[in-house]
């Protein structure tokens, strides 16, 4: 298969749902829509719903029912991009080679849109448009709710970003490096992909497997960012290369060495296509993503 | 009845159930939970979940099943005060008495955990441990987390503040403060009583009633906050009285005056006590909590 089409085509639908939820003409102070859009739209690859809308389809699920989720786990995703570019934590200028939010809109509307996105996340999958038509029970749903916002919030994406900023400038070993990675990005990937298949209905082992490769699939993605940031252009990131360095954050190169990161992550990336091994064709895709996670150049 | 022992007894509910969920041992960066409990017990008065819970009693519900959806409300309003604090926003150095969350942790981690409260809202919501036991229909939880999220949204309290921020230092008329303050805190304050009300079975018209109640209450009680900013002393209120005027933002006293602004408080008290006139001895409580918010010193 032709991933990078693959890849294209399911951001398409994403970005056409996102565009949906949040048009040019929403109800909402303009300044508020307009701090949202810039985030939004600013070419994200969209890999958080497309792993969810992969594992959604290799479990069987069909259609657009998985939309609403899958958009807020993006809307999840670019409200924390925002916080953390904000100059109280990581103060960077450019992301996608766009201004960030703060830069273009000040602090006080970065904050409220940061805010805005991730409230709205949760009222768009609380929604009778998202759950009325789902083949799994109302029960379901509320647990697939219950587990993204564990992903988020102390013990996930907030919980590793408190932690990523204590450890900068400090000497830090690969247990914390290892708890940063898996909480600040791994632990909203490894949701993506849980809460797909359990959209499709998977539960038990079958979620098991899909978890297994969630959690691998998560810290090969970050593994394969710390390179970036070493070796990758500014071009193609849209952001200054080198920023971990500088900010002397610890990462996988730093503490491991170039060579053998990238050896870990092509490794985390093969274990995690092990862990679909009892499934067939229709899995090919989530395959195809763990290895392109590892080789891609932004 | 005595309203100023129910809300003490009412609170100290709320108190302990939050003391629960948020354990000084809890598991997470320790700078975060610091930084949260500072400000979720910073003495707050609890006026939204305790609402929720006389709504709830006065349609018949019984019980702690409550107190998951109360507490969330709380953690969602001081997620908006932590934020509102901010150095961007309203650079606020005393809340209650106490320094705010930026001026003891930083900004980095009030920002962050602002962003854990408001996750860990839907978090609960949607525990197991919240819904298993209700009354209602897992659809009718689901409805409740919807129209929560709605309130706190776009279209209710981040929308609201945006305005405000907006509005800092021109003039404003009535129906643009009107919506600051519908929006700002009117919109939480009303789905508090609603969804106290729907977790109690109510729906239809006896819903109408307290959504008519709450709308009113909602109103009086930011009245009510304008004219203390005027009136308070700064020792009752536990923050400096006068910040609205030095800010240059729009209040009731500034835009019609202390007197008139004092009458319509005191005439939406009553409008909210008269929506609730089909109701017997069991809302009694919703009757003198209208009353004590335009009354009270703080």
């Amino acid at each position: 298969m032709d991933i990078k089409k693959y890849l294209q085509e399911k951001k398409e639908v994403v970005d056409s749902s996102l565009e949906r939820y949040f048009p040019e003409e929403m109800e909402a102070p303009i300044a508020l829509c307009k701090a949202i859009r810039h985030s939004l739209f600013a070419g994200g690859k969209r890999i958080r719903p497309i792993l969810s809308m992969a594992a959604f389809e290799a479990v069987g699920g069909k259609g657009e029912v998985i939309l609403p989720f899958a958009c807020a786990l993006e809307m999840i995703h670019t409200y924390s991009l925002i916080h953390d570019d904000l100059p109280a934590i990581d103060n960077d200028d450019y992301r996608r080679g766009k201004p960030t939010c703060h830069k273009v809109f000040g602090e006080a509307n970065a904050i409220l849109a940061g805010d805005a996105l991730l409230t709205e996340a949760f009222r768009l999958m609380t929604s009778r448009a998202a759950w009325d038509h789902l083949l799994c029970s109302e029960r379901v749903v509320l647990d697939i709710i219950h587990k993204i916002a564990q992903a988020a919030g102390i013990s996930g994406m907030v919980g590793g970003q408190v932690i990523d900023i204590e450890s900068e400038g400090k000497d830090v070993d690969l247990p914390t490096l290892l708890y940063i990675h898996t909480h600040k990005t791994g632990a909203m990937i490894l949701v993506s992909i849980q809460i797909g298949a359990m959209l499709g209905g998977a539960e038990g082992d079958t979620l098991k497997a899909f978890t297994d490769y969630g959690e691998r699939v998560g810290l090969a993605f970050q593994i394969a960012d710390d390179i970036l940031d070493v070796e990758g252009t500014a071009e193609l990131l849209g952001k200054n290369t080198g920023s971990d360095l500088s900010k002397r954050k610890a990462t996988y190169p730093s503490l491991l060495g170039l060579a053998e990161s990238k050896k870990r992550a092509k490794e985390l990336a093969e274990l995690a296509v092990g862990a679909l091994s009892t499934f067939g064709t229709e899995a090919g895709p989530l395959r195809e993503i763990a290895r392109f996670i590892v080789a891609r150049e932004n």
